[in-house]
Order: structure tokens, then sequence, then C-alpha cells
């Protein structure tokens, strides 16, 4: 049996594990994402894995099939986090999978195919600006130029992963060959407010949202900000001001798209200096990818007009986008029936945040269960699941697995 | 006689002490900021003065005058310079006054009265948030509690004055008895367009305009970037953009007035999370303290109108206010035969920086000298002026000098 007490005490050990005190930051390649690390090493050889960190950071464990080397079901989630996070985006996915494996353990009970649990290191991307560097390695489709990107401190993802004792240069060997993984499935909470609304603890995803990321650098004329009148300004923050709300009015032209500008950094930063440069991020998302083609399109002449009207220059570059990433029917389904036997109405729904099976699903078909949060409410400290619903989420899970049969 | 070689020359070598390379950025009681000072206590002893700094931080030099301890004539400016500086705004005063002081010096020359020079430490207020600590302490009118106000990272003035070797309880101390001083006469760079427009290398200065500094929170709600509709949001910085352009627009209601934020951080700043709270500064300026306290109004009216309509708190508070400072007729007078006598045509002009004038006045009457600068700029690495304005500047202020008289 899966014990549901355990998952939440779990989420709990984790969320110690935080940069600042009082909140929960944990990025890629931290002493906290080490500290981390060492506890989901810890569960899952207690619950009979042979566990690892491999040379992307990613904590990888194996439980064997009855057939040693057999092809598995992989499962799991991330364990960093974005600045002042709630405390199961993430991390209730890997709790939940080595919950399973220990139930399956327990009564020593093997299946015909191995089952692997995947913390990924790398989902959020908070430190060095490309997300799933984690998944994006284990599909095999890391580019090996994001290996050099820099965090705010300039240090680069290669020299992160050597301070952090891994070998940069080992890292295409996480690559797995198509033929080893039958599946990837990853149950995760919903972000979103629909299974709340309609009562439902667990949902099936049908598909994971595109998105595009980019970022604006808006380049005007720094000045005094008592000598230089107004009609002589080329403010790099104003004309920034004008571009986060067109970002704004593009998103909400259409009920299906999303547009956020999450950051900010105007230069040179004094109460009494007018700003010469302004950089922000903007980040759109569409259940269809022709939609956020046509927004991002959207977006980038809007910008230009407002730069042209206000004599200031912005360049706009593209840093990372994303397809719609489809879950596959045959795993759908089987989740489905899962779902159906724990006696919960079976709701498909879309997911508006990116996921790990984005990449994985270059490498493989992908599957989600979403769990019910409060609220809606993530990426955020008052991110809430119910111990209850927590339950369902494993019990579903756990299910899946038990009565997993391979595609015909 | 001055030599505006070795005024340039100075500005370039104290233009070297700056936290980064490239640059220029020197804040109060840091390093850059002692090394600047050993400079110019060299210069001002170099030129005959005894000199000191003070408990404030301030480097003084006095000349003294042919009977000792008589009343002097203040002059100076400051050392200090906002993020990403030019080399002339504050230091050209300081260098200019102690070169004039070295012009009397190589003559054998003492006046009926003393003369002074301050190189001020901290007039821009960049690193504490609050501006003229060294003014106003000779002032005396240093309000004790801004010496607890905290840097970015959480020293306070005080603490920073211990490790910068000084004594915080002897900054009253630093305080001039109203007889002590007759008057403040200050060289600056112009910081604006006027006389370059009109052809002209120096300006008598009427007022020094007031200012009012506010920083303003909007907090809404954060939230994923992915999984939040539109329609749900309360994001902190589409408000905190309207707030930005709403300072713009009321700003420009009136050609008098101007209005700058000049700082703006979005929390918790990831790419893919609604910010939850902005914080941005608003700078205030006009030259009818009437005009620029409506102005104040209308902006908190209209912050709260726009948090209002998005459901999003906004809170605004005053940093600093300042009223017009006017200068001293009987100076200006004097100054403007100085001006005359070199062969140039009078100019008055108003100033639209604040300058340590603005607390000087409460302790004696004050006057100013502003010399043109390129294109108006400042605040800005590409500030700049010619040596021939420079040795105009100098002359003109030595003449001054040695025609003054003392008040009837």
């Amino acid at each position: 049996m899966v014990s549901a007490a355990r998952i939440m005490q779990r989420c709990d050990a984790l969320a110690r594990h935080s940069e600042q005190p009082g909140g929960l930051t944990r990025v890629f390649l931290s002493p906290q994402n080490r500290a981390a690390n060492e506890l989901v090493l810890g569960w899952m050889r207690e619950a009979g894995m042979r566990a690892q960190v491999d040379a992307i950071g990613n904590v990888v464990g194996r439980y064997e099939a009855e057939r040693a080397g057999a092809p598995c079901l992989m499962l799991g989630s991330h364990l960093d986090t974005v600045r002042d996070a709630g405390r199961y985006d993430g991390m209730l996915g890997v709790i939940s999978a080595i919950e399973c494996v220990a139930a399956l353990h327990a009564k020593r009970r093997q299946m015909s195919f191995a089952l692997e649990v995947v913390g990924f290191g790398d989902e959020e991307g908070v430190r060095f600006g490309t997300t799933m560097l984690g998944s994006r390695a284990i599909a095999g489709v890391l580019d090996p130029a994001s290996l050099e990107a820099r965090d705010a401190n300039g240090v680069t993802v290669k020299d992160a992963l050597r301070q952090f004792g891994l070998d940069p240069l080992r890292v295409p060997e996480v690559a797995r060959r198509k033929g080893d993984v039958i599946a990837y499935a990853e149950l995760h909470i919903e972000q979103g407010p629909v299974l709340e609304a309609e009562g439902l603890p667990v949902g099936v995803v049908t598909a994971i949202n595109g998105f595009s990321r980019m970022r604006a650098t808006v380049s005007g004329m720094a000045g005094h900000a008592g000598t230089v009148p107004m009609h002589l300004r080329r403010d790099a923050l104003a004309a920034a001001a004008e571009c986060v709300l067109a970002v704004e009015r593009l998103a909400k032209s259409d009920a299906e798209l999303v547009g956020t500008v999450g950051r900010i950094e105007a230069k040179p930063g004094a109460i009494n200096v007018i700003p010469g440069e302004v950089r922000f991020t903007i980040d759109i998302r569409a259940p269809r990818d022709e939609l956020r083609a046509r927004a991002v399109h959207d977006v980038s002449e809007a910008l230009e007009a407002i730069a042209a009207k206000r004599g200031v220059a912005c360049k706009v570059e593209m840093l990372q986008e994303l397809g719609v990433a489809k879950c596959a029917p045959w795993l759908m389904q089987q989740l489905e029936r899962a779902i159906a036997a724990e006696g919960v109405r079976v709701r498909r729904l879309p997911s508006g945040a990116g996921h790990d099976g984005m990449a994985m699903k270059t490498l493989t078909d992908i599957a989600m269960l979403f769990v019910r949060c409060k609220d809606g409410i993530s990426h955020n400290p008052a991110e809430s699941i119910t111990e209850a619903d927590a339950t369902v989420g494993a019990r579903t899970l756990l299910r899946f697995i038990e009565d997993f049969e391979l595609p015909a």
C-alpha cells in the first residue's frame, strides 16, 4: 500500500532544502540541489532501487524487472524549483513514483519491465535560463551549446557540473536508446483550476501546451532625471512599460493564449537617472502551435512599433521554443482505466504548464496524471494539495503500473 | 593662473577610481571613495590648505584668512557618482575650487575671509537611497535617522562609517555655526542643454528645482505563467507598467515638470512566473513647489486608480522631499560681475538637477556657477566638457573669490 502521509512528509522534507529561509528556492546544481538529491537517493534505495546521480545531475533509480536488463517504464518529475516556489511542483511526482516502487518492493513484486524513477535536476531553468536540461539529456536532444549557458554570476552549466563533482564530457552518455524506454509517465500537480472546479482529485493530460520564450532589450538614452525635459527623453523604461502592456493585450486577444513578462531590469537603475537600457523576458504559450506562432509574430511587431514611435531600439531574441507535446492515446487509456478503477470520473485536460514530457516525447511516448491543487495556485508558496488527493494520485499511478500493458 | 589642463587631468584621475572597469561608479564610503579622497586631500595640501576627512566622510580643506579663524567662503561640490556616471558631475566643482586656491597660494595671497573647499561624500544618494548626507551634516540638518538607512546589502550608514574608520557619534560635530560660513558657492556642469544652445561657456543659477522622491510597491498575485488564464491574473508588473506610463503622462502635462521612474524590480523575477510584487521609484521635480505638490498628488491618485482597476494593492511612500532653493541675489550679482569681466554674456538659468546647495541653504546663502556640457548629457558616460569651458569656469570662480565683497 502507498502511504500518502509519507508522501506529504517527504515533500515537506525536501522543502527544507532552500536557499532562502522561510521560503523555497532550489536551483540546479546548488548546494540545496545536492542535499535534495541525497534525500531522494536514500528513499530510492530504501524502496529497492539501484540509484545514482547521472552526468547531467538527474537522480535515477532503477527497480529491476523479473528479467534483468529489460526495457523500462520511466516515471518521474523534477527536483528543482522556481524562486519562492511551492513544495509540490515536481517533487510530488518523484516522491509518488518512489512510493509506488516501495509498495511493489514491499510485496516483492517485479514486473516484466523495469521501473525507473527520475528526479530531473533542471526543469524550471531558473539558474541558467534554459529549461529541461535533465530530460533533454536523457532524451538525447540536449544541444551541447546549452552547457555553455551562464547563470547570473557568469558560471556556465559545464563549470557548475564540474563544481558539483560531475563530468560534463560524460553528459552524452546519459542519453537513452529508443528501445530501452517503453514510455514516460509523470504525476504532477495540475497548477490550474480545472480539477478543483469539477470536484475531481485527478485527471488525464491530453497534451502539453507549446511555449516560446524571448528576451527583449530596449535601448534608449540614459540621462539626468532633473535636467532632461520630457519631450527630449528616450526613456527605455517608459518604452518597456508600453511593451509589457502590449504583451498583455495581445495575450488577451485569444482565450487559449497566455503571455507573461516575468523579469525586468532597468539600467543604470538609480532613482535619479532616466533608464538607458531595459531588458525583459516574454513567455507565450498556447495549445495550438500556429496560434502561438502568430502571437510571437504580433508581439514582435508591436514592440518594433513602440520602439519606432519612441525613438528607441528594441531587439527581441528567441531563447527557447517547444511545440505542443501530445500524450499517447494508448497510455492515456491505461491511465483512464486506473482512474476509473479508483472510482473517480475520468476528466481529460490539457497542461498549460511545460513539463519534462516535452523533451521525453522525442525519445518515447508520454503520459501525465494531474493531481488537483488548491485554487489553481502554483509557482507560489501558497501552492497546496490535500493528503487525500495525494492518496488517489499515488494509488492511481500504482494501479497504472501494476496493470500496465505493453503496446501491441 | 588657473590650469585647465590640470583640472581636466584631475577629473580623469578621479574617474579611474570606479567599482567597474570601463565605466565610472563610485558610491559613498566605498573603497573607491577612499581612494578618491586620498587624491583630493593631496591636491588640497599641495594648494596650501589644511585638509582632512570629517566624521561624515566629506573631504574638507581650509585656506586660512589673513586673520586666522575668520569666517569662510565655502566652495565645493561632491565626489560620489551615480551608476555608470560621467566624470565631471560633482568632481569638476571640487577640482576647480582647489585650482582657484592653488592660484591664490602661488602668489601668496590671502583674503580677509578664509576659503574652505569641500568634497561632499554623498550627494547622489546611490548607495543608501538618501541624498546629500555630507552637506546636510555640515548644514546641521542631518536627521540622525538617516544614519540608519541601509544599502542593498543591509549595511547601515553608521556601520559603513565605522568600516571607513570614522566615528558616527561625532557626526553632529560636523555641523557649522551660522556665523562661520559667509556663503556657499558651487561650480557645476549644467547637466542640461541651455548654455550650449546659447553658445555660452558659463551661466548663473537662479534657483535649484525642488524634488520629491517616492517608492511605490505594487502587490498582486504570483502564479504560473502557463496555467493562469489572462482574465484571472493579478499581474503586479502589468499594473506597474501602467503606473510608469501614468508618471510619464502626468509629467508631460506641464513643460516645467519632469517625472522619472529610474528603478524597477519584479519579484519573484523568473521568466515563467507571473510577478507577484513590483517595486519602483518615482522622482518628480519642478521649479515651483506648488506645481510639484500637485504632480505628486496626481501621480498618487493615478496609481491608486490603476491598482483598484486591476485588483492589486499599491503603496506609495515618500522617501525625500526638498523645496525650491533660491540662490542669493547678492551672490548672483557678484558671480555676474565676474562672468562679465571674463567677457561672457550673463545668462541666468534655473537648475533642473538637485545640488548640495539645497542643504547648505539652511546654513547660509548659496550661489551656483554652471559650466556648459555637451548635448546636455549627464549621469551618463558620454558626459563631456571642453578644456576651454573649464578655463572660463575656473577663471570666473577665481575672479569671484578675489573680488568677493561681504554683504552689507
